[in-house]
């Protein structure tokens, strides 16, 4: 059920459109910024709220148009706003905002400037009562990181950027040579010996199926609301609430409210830069069967999931969380980081089996050889 | 029992002593660029042995000599020799080489330049009839990577370096901001249905005890042999042969031998950048108890244990192989990394107790008022 609003959309400025000021010519970068802030009440406030509007509390107190000013810093804008009991969601010119009384969820692709917009969030959160208790910022490597506005070209600036703001870890997960995931964690929570209960899941799928691609390239008479149906995107979690936007002339944004749960879809279908990340925080004690729906539903070349878990989550351990055989497709490493204030995140990379390569030792000698003289010079 | 021989080591060149070529003005770089190397019998060609001598085969067949000349392009010395029916073990100015017929471990420190060794390493191999089948280049984070010689300022660098020869996997593991392990593996290994049992595990110890560290500096009449008697290294892991050295005016090495397994110890004393790494394969069901041991005779402030294990090692899937609580010391983080070649990869970091730093919200508050305005305008 899209509710739509285009007050605030420019699609000049959104990085599905092609414009001077954002250098696409390569392909669009699919892969989001993540920043996942978590707030608690400041020690002797209270947390704002809306007199007769009893889930109107703490950041759900603020306005489309304050969102607006915090978003102009990552320079995306609101297309679609949706909400319910539990949360406000926004469909951005470039991704997603999910909003709870405590937690702000923001993802933005393209070449936006996701972390430029701390300072404002964390003055938002003040001025609801709310100081920051924790932090998570992550994304998966980009396509053309030389493309990106700084601190986003490389980890390594982002990570710079954050340590001047928060205490935090930086982990890198996977191969550094192929696909892989940053994650970046500051943890302020006081009471570490509350049982924490929160997961999120995301599967960043690459090398798409091109015949399920086509769905998502804007064609005269389907609605987004056709493509969430047909694609098969409406089943996955089925009773949620669809907020679904299809770009011009191709992309395609869905966020889901599934009563305190959002899960969130973003596709670039153009078969040189395909790229369809899922996200949601719906709480699950198994993602094998949803994950398997959600490669039928795009049956991408290859695909990396990532698990964050508390150690109270329905999931349990995540380590063992993806290790049964999933058919069609050939893991290729997991990485598992285990942190002290009591949560995991588990980044699986995996293959579609006929796309795998292998590489002989005849290479590895040709290669040598090649190089041989090089490197006794150095 | 150490046999010694100064025939090849110039002191001057060594990285325990201050030279005008090596910058460590600032404290000795301790923790070791490591390359771990294994051949197979190049197809169609016979492997190089020497008559009447049945363990001298393979890469057993070169002699010290020709092993300084690959050990030039890293730019260290070896100083002293022991051999045993498996091995040939070299200590070096800076840390030490293991020599096996198929495999061939060597570690250096300081500012050496290891990577450039590469090359005249796979000849050497070649001249024995044997071909690379897998290289593992690995090391801690350096204190200052910036006095380091190219490629090894960086990481990124050191990856680059190799992808020119391998076509491998790169690896960070732990806290980019804090203590981690950088890791790169280039598998060519062709039957990999063979159940591979190797193990090796490392502890490397930061922030030493500093009456410990006191036995590592030269002293009148007393022999490397006393120190490692009386700082209890030869009891780590008993029945072994031990070639050990006293570096002037501190710093000790030493080389164990135990029948097929190799352990080997590395320690910079001075108290501003005290360092000690422990290595060895030995093959162990469980590593706990030699932890506690190791952690025993150094009592470091802070250290990071890493395993690697193929699935056929006797110590099974290290997933779990520290969870057991470590009197004193209290997990910082652990990652782990599966690779579809057979193998796991784990490395986790403690920090003993009475110095574990915990950090404040209000220092948080303080850190992004001090930066919001830069933020804002960024």
């Amino acid at each position: 059920m899209p509710i739509m609003s285009t007050e605030f959309f420019n699609e000049a400025d959104a990085g599905f459109v092609q414009s001077n000021s954002n250098d696409y010519s390569d392909g669009f970068e699919g892969p989001e910024k993540k920043l996942d802030i978590r707030f608690c009440p400041i020690s002797k406030g209270s947390v704002k709220s809306i007199a007769g509007s009893p889930s109107k509390v703490g950041l759900r107190t603020v306005d489309k148009e304050r969102w607006q000013t915090v978003l102009d810093s990552a320079r995306c804008t609101i297309i679609s706003q949706t909400s319910n009991d539990h949360m406000d969601s926004y469909v951005l010119s470039e991704s997603s905002l999910f909003v709870y009384p405590r937690r702000c969820m923001i993802k933005t692709c393209g070449t936006t400037t996701l972390l430029h917009l701390i300072a404002k969030m964390v003055q938002v959160g003040k001025e609801c009562g709310l100081e920051v208790e924790m932090v998570v910022f992550s994304r998966k490597n980009l396509n053309q990181p030389s493309k990106q506005i700084f601190p986003h070209c490389s980890f390594s600036d982002e990570v710079n950027f954050l340590n001047k703001i928060f205490d935090g870890q930086a982990y890198v997960m996977g191969d550094v040579n192929k696909d892989h995931w940053n994650l970046y964690i500051a943890d302020f929570r006081k009471n570490p010996t509350v049982q924490r209960t929160e997961q999120t899941f995301e599967v960043m799928m690459h090398d798409l199926d091109e015949t399920v691609m086509k769905q998502f390239f804007k064609r005269e008479g389907v609605s987004a609301w056709d493509t969430t149906v047909n694609s098969g995107i409406a089943d996955l979690l089925p009773g949620s609430m669809i907020d679904d936007f299809q770009f011009d002339p191709c992309g395609y944004s869905m966020n889901g409210l599934l009563n305190e749960f959002y899960w969130t879809i973003h596709i670039t279908p153009e078969s040189h830069c395909s790229y369809v990340s899922f996200d949601t925080n719906v709480a699950l004690a198994d993602y094998n069967q949803l994950l398997a729906k959600v490669l039928k539903v795009f049956k991408p070349g290859r695909f990396t999931a990532a698990l964050y878990a508390e150690d109270g989550a329905p999931c349990g351990d995540p380590y063992t969380a993806f290790d049964v055989n999933i058919p069609s497709y050939a893991i290729q490493n997991k990485t598992v980081h285990g942190f002290d204030g009591g949560y995991d995140v588990v980044v699986s990379n995996y293959q579609q089996l006929d796309k795998k390569v292998s590489f002989s030792n005849d290479d590895l000698i040709q290669s040598i050889e090649s190089t041989n003289i090089d490197l006794i010079q150095v």
